[in-house]
């Protein structure tokens, strides 16, 4: 049963934040590809076969400063903290990220669909988080694809086939080795895992764009991470 | 003497498009990341000594449909085509391109200076012209530079030393073989070449930010590559 419209666009996405989703974490980096459904449902191949990344795609990182530090895990696994982007100038989540991003989701043909790994655990409520702050919103035909319950599901389905991790793990990391056997470049830099994040879904694209188009729920089903605080920054 | 004031930000810029100055082309792709000065006053490097890309730095890709179609050379070169663009459901360089554009430059602390190759023969003067066919604006303190000009000036002051190009080609390729002794990835993708820039700037960071703060111009100076045709697009 289909759950929302059939998305023209899939928005590939990640954050690096400041912690777990138990220290109430704030985003420092996010960053999306925007890539047409066209390019992914007749994507190029090397000589070996394996899918490239499309050649029209467009891609928008940002970075800001959070108001409390990193926990020590997610700043050594990100490279990031406070100093670091304070030093660097960057503002924080603010009405000026809203803007960029909402300036950059309308470029794209929709209905959009975001997609992440995990992102029903960690992006798509967190970003939901900051946005309420905000008091801001993404255009209302906003769908939404998490590519673990996703890969989870279609494995599933195909029972022991050779689609099957097995015992293995479903991380972004282990699927990409296990489709490219090699090591993904750059992790957790958000780019860089959006860029394996693509790479992974390019692998599986028919089957995962079949599956979106059953299953994919409405960005207004997804939840906040945590309460927001009330402090509103929309005015710079 | 300085033609304006220090950046704070430098945002590498490279622009692919419909073709040459002659033909008054349209831009197709823009690409933008944007680092603060203090990366770049004080690079990373890897164990050979090499400078490596700022952890913290935004970037923005945008594709866009042009009116008219590319020249067969610059859609062999890079890949682009109306077609393509067409099919990926691109509008064209709107008003929604500015608006992404200036909300990103708004996240930069400034004055911004845009840093482009070769950039005052095209990427300055053709921005300055889809700019002013939509009535829009950067920040009044931005400034520019042209890492052509700046790194032929400052060979020429080294004279003959072991900086100097001597016959061999300024063109970024040519560049950043000399300096990295390798070919640049993704050449002619507006996002490759911004980063071969990049990396072409850091190889010589320290007297390209000394050259910026004496010789950038304000983007004042910049007039357009032709003049515009009477088509505001931005009601969209």
């Amino acid at each position: 049963m289909s759950k929302g419209p059939r998305a023209k666009t899939f928005v590939f996405l990640d954050l690096e934040a400041t912690g777990l989703p138990s220290v109430d974490p704030e985003i420092a980096e996010l960053s999306l590809f925007a890539v047409h459904r066209s390019s992914l449902e007749d994507p190029e191949c090397d000589e070996s076969g394996s899918p490239l990344p499309p050649r029209v795609m467009d891609k928008l990182t940002l970075c800001m400063s959070p108001k409390y530090p990193f926990t020590a895990k997610a700043s050594e696994i990100t490279g990031l903290s406070r100093e670091g982007l304070g030093r660097c100038g960057k503002a924080g989540f603010d009405g000026t990220v809203v803007r960029t991003l909402q300036a950059f989701l309308s470029r794209q043909e929709g209905p959009v669909c975001l997609v992440a790994h995990n992102g029903f655990n960690y992006d798509f409520p967190l970003l939901c988080t900051e946005l309420r702050r905000l008091g801001a919103h993404l255009p209302q035909d906003t769908i939404c694809l998490d590519t673990l319950v996703a890969l989870q599901d279609l494995d599933r389905a195909h029972g022991h086939g050779t689609r099957a991790q097995g015992g293995k793990s479903y991380s972004l990391g282990s699927l990409f080795c296990c489709y490219f056997q090699a090591e993904p470049s750059a992790a957790h830099s958000a780019e860089g895992d959006v860029h394996t994040l693509l790479m992974v879904f390019l692998h599986r694209a028919a089957e995962l764009l079949a599956w979106a188009d059953e299953q994919a729920l409405s960005w207004a089903h997804v939840e906040p991470m945590y309460v927001p605080p009330d402090d509103p920054r929309l005015e710079d």
